[in-house]
């Protein structure tokens, strides 16, 4: 395989240790990368840039168009963004996949037969940042769903099931009070699944959708939402499948795509080498597929999947009855 | 007690059937309840009025001030409006309180311990009706925001808690997104909070409060939160805890109040005398409450705890571990 540039954010928090474990880890299975690093988050933020990411860092990435990224904190106050939103908006990051398996019996689960993949749309929404204070007492805030973002995103769904062999895609939406926006995120799944005979769809209203989700996980395969949905039942359906610290995801657009944990920066576990690398681990397997490596995807994922059977889990995921070793941090990528 | 005049709606698919058996059940165990009839929901929209509800209901609904209501279906298409949102706003019932108790053993769950209650925000967010399509392929949607709104829950929350003997009240907001809105839900929170220091209090990011909650519900208690997330985290709680076809609702208002059931009319299921009744007879106990009744609801809730307990189900909930009689709709009213 050929050299590939990619840049890479150490985050804040816990994103160091996890960063340094990952990329160890992928390096050593044969990942053949041209990393470049860039400074984004609570340091640029401090140095007085409340966007949190400077001109480099923007050329960095659309030079590379590959971003490896991990968790960033965003300052309380001083109406600092999302970099997350930053980033994902700024390059038409329109779909956000998120596997969550369970991988029973060697993490404790709940749901041993889960296998959900979240694919949430991920520029439009309660995400678009129009909000207004009306009076002191009084606030405003836009949802915006548009048929090309909504089409583009469904499409994304339909033909990754159709490529990773799903049978399912299921759409959520609340179109019975939300009728126009919603209604068209609906409308545009039905037409979209009319052109996907050889896979079954289906919709929910979110709400039942949600508690189904929650208690008999394994109903689902592939399951389409919009943002905030997708927000919130992606860190749902991670946790019961064993915990949030175990997802990566991928957001996709149609030049750059940004590979990162669906978790945070946890400050306070911060510097004491017990975070779980995985969510970025499998992030960054997810980002191996994407750039022609998948060989070494595979060696990487099995590599993983391995030590999570032998026992070997960080304190997030350790439980007596199937793990045999608490390791921390740099042990677990030894590991 | 003294006879209380009631406004009483059969609703639509197995509305009827479940609220015969919770009348039948309520009136025997000495329910002193003067029950006035109206015609709502689908007949109503049939006959031409879209709204579904006429001026005798309107009528009686003031008269009265206290509403009995089984779900109702909304007609799809058309620009119908949910007759729930209509009642709700009309009276300004601010407050939506849905208890979800787990009744393990005797009804199968994975979560044993929990015992959560969800204090729904109930007239404002997406909820406002606020809607528009721009052009035929972008649409928006207003979400509302305000303090008044705000408190009157929030201290409403926090005055449930203490009237029930409960220890925390916890609030879910998305303010690293939605700072101005869901910013001024938060603020009001704690500034609220600040007022009950007996009781604690706690802020959770709603994707990972969500999570915990479907995941650790047993970590809960009092649960505040803006309409919709009240709306799809209640349906989560409900279901994980046993069913959704168990959880009644009171919907507050400062004059006027309505007792529902909160799943929906399941119009599949109409007519055969499956269906549970229990989520709208709980409802009619926290009525009972409501009117200076509690003598009797206390009766009526004793007997449906036996009844649950001797193993005595409908479908939804019938599980051979733990159920020892499968019975209908009618069956389990006479029982
Ligand atoms: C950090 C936050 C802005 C982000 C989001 O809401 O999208 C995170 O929760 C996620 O799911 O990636
Ligand atoms: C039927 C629907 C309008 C309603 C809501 O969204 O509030 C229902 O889901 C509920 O939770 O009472």
């Amino acid at each position: 395989s050929r050299t590939v540039p990619i840049t890479v954010a150490y985050g804040d928090g816990i994103g160091p240790e996890i960063m340094d474990a990952t990329l160890r880890i992928i390096t050593s299975g044969g990942a053949d990368l041209d990393v470049d690093v860039i400074q984004i988050g609570e340091a640029v933020y401090k140095a007085g840039n409340t966007a949190g990411i400077g001109p480099e860092a923007w050329e960095s990435l659309r030079r590379t168009k590959v971003f490896l990224k991990a968790p960033i904190t965003t300052p309380e106050g001083g109406g600092y963004k999302s970099l997350n939103v930053t980033v994902r908006k700024a390059f038409g990051l329109f779909a956000n996949v998120r596997p969550c398996p369970s991988y029973s019996p060697f993490i404790a689960t709940k749901h041993p037969g889960m296998d959900v993949v979240i694919v949430r749309e991920n520029e439009e929404d309660l995400y678009g940042g129009i909000e207004h204070r009306q009076t002191e007492d009084v606030t405003q805030c836009l949802k915006l769903i548009s048929r090309p973002g909504t089409e583009r995103l469904i499409r994304y769904a339909f033909e990754y099931a159709r490529r990773y062999g799903r049978s399912k895609v299921t759409c959520f939406t609340k179109d019975n009070i939300m009728k126009i926006t919603d209604g068209l995120f609906h409308r545009v799944f039905d037409e979209v699944a009319a052109e996907y005979p050889d896979l079954e769809s289906e919709h929910w209203i979110v709400d039942i959708g949600a508690a189904k989700l929650a208690d008999t996980p394994e109903a689902f395969d592939v399951v389409v939402l919009p943002n905030l949905y997708g927000d919130i039942l992606s860190d749902v359906a991670a946790q019961i499948a064993g915990s949030v610290g175990l997802a990566g995801s991928a957001n996709i657009g149609s030049e750059v795509a940004m590979f990162e944990a669906i978790h945070g920066s946890a400050p306070r576990r911060a510097g004491q080498n017990v975070a779980n690398p995985s969510g970025l681990l499998l992030a960054a397997v997810q980002m191996l597929v994407h750039i022609g490596q998948g060989d070494v995807a595979e060696r990487v994922h099995n590599a993983w999947l391995r030590t999570i059977e032998d026992g070997v889990h960080t304190y997030d995921i350790f439980d007596p009855e199937v793990s045999k070793e608490k390791v921390g941090t740099s042990q677990f990528a030894d590991a």
